[in-house]
């Protein structure tokens, strides 16, 4: 027999685990073996460790060498506890075997109760219950679970056996049925079980209990598992352990019963009791939802004794484990015995307000309290979302781009967004994809649905920018613009239909379906003030307008990370200037249409320099490639030839001409200002006019010009030269020293490689993580709908770069941009401004030593709280304790 | 004065430098002083080094400390060598001053000659030599070089004013004109050098030089000196020497004359003496092409003695400096005075024989001449070009994009080409871009210019496989394709009209320009044959068809390193079978379409297999995106719909779902088959059934299955899983084991950051240095055109990245992903199949310790040629010396 310890016991007020053993035991086994060691009472049993599932899959489904010997000898140590044994034709010992890995997950093994019965003990059992009906109600359940979660029977075929044997009899309830029907059903479900498997249902009960034990440890790998812990980044190597636990029988009659409970209100967080109770029944009944469960206090009623150990008990785990408990137990013949205890689930809004209590009773300090709040929750708060108890099914799925839900009539153009609008109705923009002509469109609408695009698409960042939900890239849809309609399938939907979407999970639903409102209570503020009290990591905001500002900073945010400048281009009538510098014929026409455009962008600028008052600003000069600004159709072209007083024929070959094939990687950001300095000229004009100006008015403005997609030190060395020689002019003519920074964004591999030669022209830099993804894996975020899911669903990729940063080679490259850099400038300002503000991305960067982080507006309170959390984990050694 | 030696004296048979001294003296300076150390008649003079050059522009353009001071004190030796004195009233000493820097460049300034001369000196000069005519004439040259040069008065209004008085006497050449005549104009020139710089010209000697040595120096940093600096890769701290030096006369009658010659003719290579002479003039003559210069036999009759040294000394040279001199003489009044030896410049054919029989003569060995021939004039060899004689004018400038020069008539489409081509015509093929569809139209067509894509687009590409003349990317051509017509501004080029490309330097020219044939002769062979026995580095061949390959064994290739299997699905029937493939609705369509493929990939790589027979393959899977594959038209769609039988509809909306925003960074390579498996299953297949088939003839196939586009590591393990399970059962059906290798294009850069994790899943890697330039840059090769030139141009990138290899960014990423697999796998096989096989490219190659090249076949003589160079200079640990 191996030495090594793959089985551990738990009974009589002793286990060989701890309750911290959640890795060796899974959360399950240690949750039992504290509660023996706490002296509860629970029914005697044991663990097989994870590490024996490991091995297991390692030995080709074999069992490690002398696992099945410590199985017989502790089940040797749970007879003699329970006095009772497995397969005794007198005193037969039943058992059940439950999965439990540390995260709880769907589509694992969940439950085989009753195991041990066979034709003799069941004999056994009825004598010694002197209760005949219970012990073939027990048999058939243990066919049942078996056939089905063992040897993979369709359970279905079970319960059509039931319902026939109901309707026969005429009777409703299961507990209508006689001892006799039970008999004869017992037999049918012998029956059935031969037939769909082949084999005879096992006499011998230790066959029971290693088919039942290789079951759970094979659900592991079970398809829904699998897909589960991909979609939730669990490890596959982690493995399951398997709990094997004397039964106790809640189903002996009415002085007998099972129940499961939360120690607080999961929904709302209140400080009270919240159970239910069945009596005379087992737990998969509560489970399997056949009957209705009753409020605790019948429980109170019926089993006083039981009720009032269990308040002790429920009580003394909340206090023990610090946290709200979800439990379960069964009532057998009046005594209690304690099944299960884990953290419990709980809504956004209960997670805040059982932190912010505990805190107030004392039971632990801020940074539990921080560190107990799952971040991706708080962002339920901010948003309208699917009431979580409506029934629906989608349509379609896309891309989860911007959180919340929400419900209108479909329309294809952002004009009849706009219209509607103004007639007060609620719309969804649906769109194959947005460009910025749209964004007059996606404000009006309630939600946006783009058939083409990913996480950074335009829709994507303009709606997390608006706080609006987006489902994105969502191909199935199939949109006709000319008809109106779009289709998936079969089903087709038109203009003036109702649609629901769900920004959070990325569902197409047709219909209205039922909304919660957002709920940002004082919980909230309090969790965000504590978080900003821990928390190192500056956080900013992405925004480009002044409401977009003031939104930043009711979010938290310090500064303003990112203004994109040339989502000032389109509004209004600038775009008819814009445009005219761009047809341009030479640099005096380019020149003469720029200084239309300055005291547009001055005013914009100084607008958002008053709200940020003496907070820093980055200011992204121009980068999107000019044929962007150009309309796409001959019939708007020629509009604007008309316009423009151009021959339209020029207009046309001028677009042309401007067209490329990948303009992700083309005539864009400092490339534009290398060729044509005179945009750029403007805008750092622009922007220290509008500091200067408001400087009059006692607002401190401090801008952060920031130059785009430089590849070479070479091209910021040009443009900080132009931006000195402009800002300093500008400071003479006003007579006013301005505090400006000049620095750049690092979103070219090449620049990251390379920034120990960049750092000595830049005053910052801001990492664009999407430029950088997009590069760096040469994926073109717009494009990679059609095999970007697939790679993430088959595990190619552990997460979609565009969603959290990759670690493992964006990071990296970040990292040594960062160390190189340093090593010259000690203390170079540095943040991301890209969107991946996921908890994930807000630790990375924290841990890597930026200074801050910018995302929309909406995102921040999470960013704030996973900043805060990434220090007390840095600080704290310790690891985050999933709340799963 | 301070003791840093800025000015080395020559003169006397004793110098201070000598000949290996060219980056403190200059090429010039060092020549002089190798001539006097070798007691051949030069006149005294002295070098003022480069270092004071550099130092002057450090110091704001001041002479560095006590440098004046050399000068006087040098001035004096000298003065004292010549017996003659700078300004004396009685026996004046003239001085010429010229720049020499390390390389000679166009745009430096060239020479002042007669300085020291005015007023008083000249009446001296005319005493002394009794001839005031003389006299006369060398003042007017000083005014005007001394104005022209120092001064940047335009030389033309110097010349207008000889023009107008030859005019005015009649007369035809300068020689005709009296004393009087000259009197007078020398009072002209001074009138027009006041009138041109407001200033008098300076009496004072001193003054005269000082000036001029500014004027060398600041010549260093003038518009075309920088320009040709940048085009040529030189470095702009080199600075240059200023040579100053005892002027000797050749106009002092027909007794004295100036000569230059090369020791062999540097148009064939032929050993015989080359040189010219002009009777009774100043070198100045012979340069600015005023009068014609004679044959060097004339020279023989008139001054027979100097002749006779002369003769005596261009061997002696020779033999000294082991390569063909260009030398520079004066006689004056029968003596030789040697004024220049530099290594001569010639053609390509020369160098090849002037290296070979050097090597027959003793001179030299075969490694030093192999390191004598500048692999890109090799090039030269190998295609037609413009004859270097011929005059013409560009008409407008695109990328070289592959070598040599082509006429033809114009034409607009492929099928035009190959129309005319099919009734004997020579054609241009005129595209704004090329895609695989134009193959055959560009075989057709003697070269091929496009208005858009860079050094790496299709055409160029295809071109360069060819071995055919482009010019790509040349911008400022406006095609109108229905009108059949190009225009550049003003002019417009219609079908059939003929122009002329110039490959070599991106060049296209209105009309016929007459070109040379190549010249691959046997010394070509004799120096390929040389370099392959040094050089260490493999050489490969991009190839995708037989005649490829054999074109490949031809040009010296070892085997193939990359085979295109995209380009065969272009070809007659197949691209149907494709396109059925791709707009098949599900797997099981797609199958039934490659089935139809197969077969003839098979047959595609079993022709190539028995060619390469016993040389690697290396066969790179389909890596273009979908929709490359279907035609840009709704016209053409509905022809494909009536071929396949499908609704025009439906075959839009496939083409519409397929397009990309970014197809380089879209669903191409092994995303293609990550989604759809079984179009490299297929082709797996193909290459090993084509492998075994071939074996059964006694050909060995060595394939090397290459996946392309990989960012992650996982991607390459799901394919290498695919390959090896597919290319097994092949082998099993066929009872033969093949040889093959797996392996991995290195072209994303986040595969090359993490290539430790990539290496022990490949047998090789091939850098795709194009690709990996593209997104280490963000620089989309066929959009790059409108800026990428400019950024060259301006110095911000060193080279087009497209052209060689960066090796500061993407180098240092290569470096880093060959150490870190290395580490891992310490022997693995690694090449670049990108196009930059330009020999500092294939030099950094060899550098960093890849096991192969591989480029276009007509390419490979440059490439095996600076392999050789690359493995000798690494082991001489010598620098190459630039012939320039």
């Amino acid at each position: 027999m191996s030495r090594k310890k793959y089985v551990y016991y738990f009974g009589d007020g002793k286990a060989d685990g701890t309750g911290k053993m959640k890795e060796l035991l899974g959360g399950k086994g240690a949750g039992l073996a504290n509660m023996v060691n706490l002296k509860f009472p629970v029914p005697a049993g044991f663990t097989i460790t994870t590490e024996a599932c490991n091995t297991y899959f390692a030995n080709k489904k074999k069992h490690p060498a002398g696992m099945w010997e410590q199985v017989l000898a502790n089940l040797k140590k749970v007879e003699k506890s329970m006095g009772a044994k497995l397969g005794d034709a007198k005193n037969p010992l039943l058992l059940s075997v439950r999965s439990g890995s540390r995260f709880s997950m769907p589509g694992m093994m969940d439950t085989v109760l009753n195991l041990g019965l066979n034709d003799t003990t069941l004999k056994a059992l009825a004598e010694r219950t002197g209760n005949e009906r219970f012990a073939l109600d027990t048999y058939r359940r243990l066919i049942t679970m078996f056939g089905s979660t063992v040897m993979g029977v369709e359970r279905n075929v079970f319960e059509k056996a039931l319902e026939a044997m109901k309707k026969k009899k005429g009777v409703h309830d299961d507990t209508e049925l006689t001892t006799e029907d039970l008999k004869s059903l017992v037999e049918k479900f012998k029956a059935i079980y031969r037939k769909e498997t082949g084999k005879e249902f096992p006499k011998d009960p230790l066959q029971q209990l290693k088919l039942s034990i290789n079951a759970v440890f094979d659900s592991w790998f079970g398809d829904r598992a699998v897909t589960y812990r991909n979609l939730n980044n669990i490890d596959h190597d982690l493995g399951t352990a398997c709990n094997v636990q004397a039964m106790v029988f809640g189903n002996m009659g009415d002085n007998s019963g099972t129940g499961v409970g939360f120690t607080r209100d999961p929904s709302t967080g209140a400080r009270k009791f919240f159970a239910e109770y069945l009596i005379n029944a087992q737990g998969e009944d509560v489970v399997a939802g056949i009957r209705t469960p009753l409020h605790i206090n019948e429980m109170k009623k019926k089993v006083p004794v039981a009720y009032k150990e269990l308040d002790r008990i429920y009580n003394k785990l909340e206090k023990h484990y610090k946290d709200m408990q979800d439990i379960e137990f069964t009532v057998q013949d009046g005594k209690l015995y304690m099944l299960q205890t884990r953290v419990g689930k709980r809504t956004a809004a209960a997670s805040l307000k059982i932190a912010i209590d505990m805190v107030k009773e004392g039971l632990i300090d801020k940074k539990e309290a921080i560190m107990r709040i799952d971040p991706n929750q708080v962002e339920q708060l901010m948003h309208p979302r699917i009431d979580p108890k409506a029934n629906y099914q989608a349509l379609a799925k896309g891309l989860p781009a911007s959180p919340g839900a929400a419900v209108g009539k479909v329309v294809f153009s952002a004009d009849d967004a706009e219209a509607a609008a103004a007639k007060g109705e609620a719309v969804i923009l649906v769109r194959p994809e947005t460009s910025p002509e749209d964004i007059g469109g996606m404000d009006a609408a309630q939600g946006i649905l783009t058939a083409r695009g990913g996480m950074t698409s335009h829709a994507a960042v303009v709606a997390r920018g608006m706080g609006k939900c987006c489902v994105a890239g969502c191909t199935a849809v199939n949109i006709d613009e000319k008809k109106k309609l779009f289709w998936v399938g079969n089903t087709t939907v038109r203009q003036g239909h109702v649609i629901t979407l769900n920004g959070t999970t990325g569902e197409v639903i047709v219909g209205e379906v039922p909304l919660v409102q957002p709920e940002m209570t004082g919980d909230f503020n309090t969790i965000m003030k504590w978080a900003d009290e821990i928390r190192e990591l500056g956080i900013r905001a992405n925004a480009d307008t002044p409401t977009d500002a003031r939104a930043a900073l009711k979010f938290g945010a310090e500064g303003i990370g990112l203004v994109r400048t040339e989502h000032m281009f389109f509004e209004g009538d600038r775009i008819k200037a814009v445009r005219e510098m761009i047809l341009a014929d030479d640099e005096a026409g380019r020149r003469a249409a720029l200084k239309k455009i300055l005291p547009m962008q001055r005013s914009d600028f100084s607008a958002i320099f008053k709200v940020m008052d003496g907070k820093p600003v980055t200011i992204r000069l121009l980068d999107p490639p000019l044929h962007e600004f150009l309309p796409k159709t001959d019939q708007e072209l020629r509009e604007i030839a008309k316009d423009l007083g151009v021959p339209f024929k020029k207009i046309q070959a001028r677009n042309k001409a401007l067209l490329e094939f990948n303009p992700m990687l083309g005539h864009r950001g400092c490339r534009l200002a290398i060729t044509y300095p005179e945009i750029y000229e403007m805008q750092v004009q622009a922007i220290m006019e509008a500091a200067c100006q408001v400087a009059k008015k006692k607002v401190k403005a401090i801008p952060e010009i920031m130059i785009p997609l430089i590849a070479d030190v070479n091209e910021l060395k040009v443009m900080r030269e132009m931006t000195v020689r402009v800002a300093t002019a500008v400071e003479k003519r006003y007579k006013i020293k301005i505090p400006y920074d000049v620095g750049t964004m690092i979103e070219i591999a090449r620049a990251a490689l390379l920034a120990h030669e960049v750092a000595p022209e830049a005053d910052f830099y801001s990492f664009g993580t999407n430029d950088l993804t997009q590069t760096l894996f040469g994926l073109s975020r717009d494009d990679a709908g059609r095999f970007l899911p697939y790679y993430v669903e088959q595990g190619i990729f552990d997460v979609d770069p565009f969603m959290s940063i990759d670690k493992k080679g964006v990071g990296l490259l970040m990292k040594m941009a960062i160390d190189s850099s340093r090593k010259i400038k000690k203390d170079m300002k540095m943040g991301i401004c890209g969107e991946q503000v996921d908890p994930e991305s807000v630790e990375f960067c924290y841990q890597v030593g930026l200074t801050y982080v910018s995302g929309s507006p909406f995102r921040l309170p999470v960013a704030r709280l996973a900043a805060a959390q990434a220090t007390l984990k840095k600080k704290e050694k310790r690891r985050f304790t999933s709340m799963a």
